[in-house]
């Protein structure tokens, strides 16, 4: 994790549905992530392993996708042109 | 997880190397989804916590592309069309 | 193609320079299709290939971040939810 | 295009079935590169655009499929190890 120890930069606002939302897709998240290890310890086979992976990758991609909706409810209305660029970096470089 | 629950599927062979390996990567990525979870909780800058996103699913994208690996030692070469066949389907649907 | 025939709906604005820019690019990358489309006809190797149409891919997901950036710069601003719902539905839904 | 120019690689063995339908497929992404082109010309919406590149990326992504179906039809079999890591990179560097 490359996260600055000091002072983290806080969101705007977030909407409290979204972010118990979140929590919840993390946690269900982490669950997947052990049941991956678990396949990886019991030798299954690779095919079935990467179909998991996969679907884990998707969840993920669903907690950005609410992050990203908080973000421009919140944050992206009342922002200067740089905040958009940047907002536009993290799509396109951190997007897949 | 969609897995079935009676007789999964087991790989031919395992790299001892390989599978050390992936079961101290996912053991990583879990640590990494808490620390998610947490920038969630502490209501963290959302282009910040996009990037650890990714960051997770880099990481998992590296588990799979050593299962791949393995897969392709292991058993692409013993394989019929039957198995490339399949091998093309993960690759194609699942491996983004 | 899927665009329908009568009245399709416009850009707010376009940037003189976005705009310029991206028809060089389409421009280069039609080119880099037909040159790909002679290395399969002359059977080169795939691997070869592959990395050509990864590389025609990239250009393509450039064109649609010069596209979202004049978004987001002429229109996301003056607009409602809807649109920023409609924004997020393509950035996740078509974005790779 | 970062081709070399003196003997490129050729493949093992081309599918005639595969060579013309990739060839087909990439006569018609051509077109469709285009027509993104007359998008972007007439300042058609944004969300619209990136609808049609979206598109013209996944019948790339269609191409490279089927040189992948080729390539472990004819290569792969007959391959030592070294292409599987060839294979491999391609596949987790390339393949979006």
């Amino acid at each position: 994790m490359h996260t600055k120890k000091a002072a983290p930069r806080k969101a705007v606002a977030v909407d409290a549905a979204i972010k118990s939302s979140n929590l919840k897709r993390l946690n269900r998240i982490e669950g997947q992530v052990r049941g991956i290890a678990r396949m990886v310890e019991e030798e299954r086979y690779c095919a079935d392993i990467i179909i998991q992976i996969a679907s884990a990758q998707e969840a993920l991609r669903g907690v950005s996708r609410e992050l990203m909706r908080n973000h421009l409810r919140h944050c992206a209305t009342h922002s200067p042109e740089a905040v958009q660029g940047e907002l536009l970096d993290i799509i396109y470089k951190h997007l897949r």
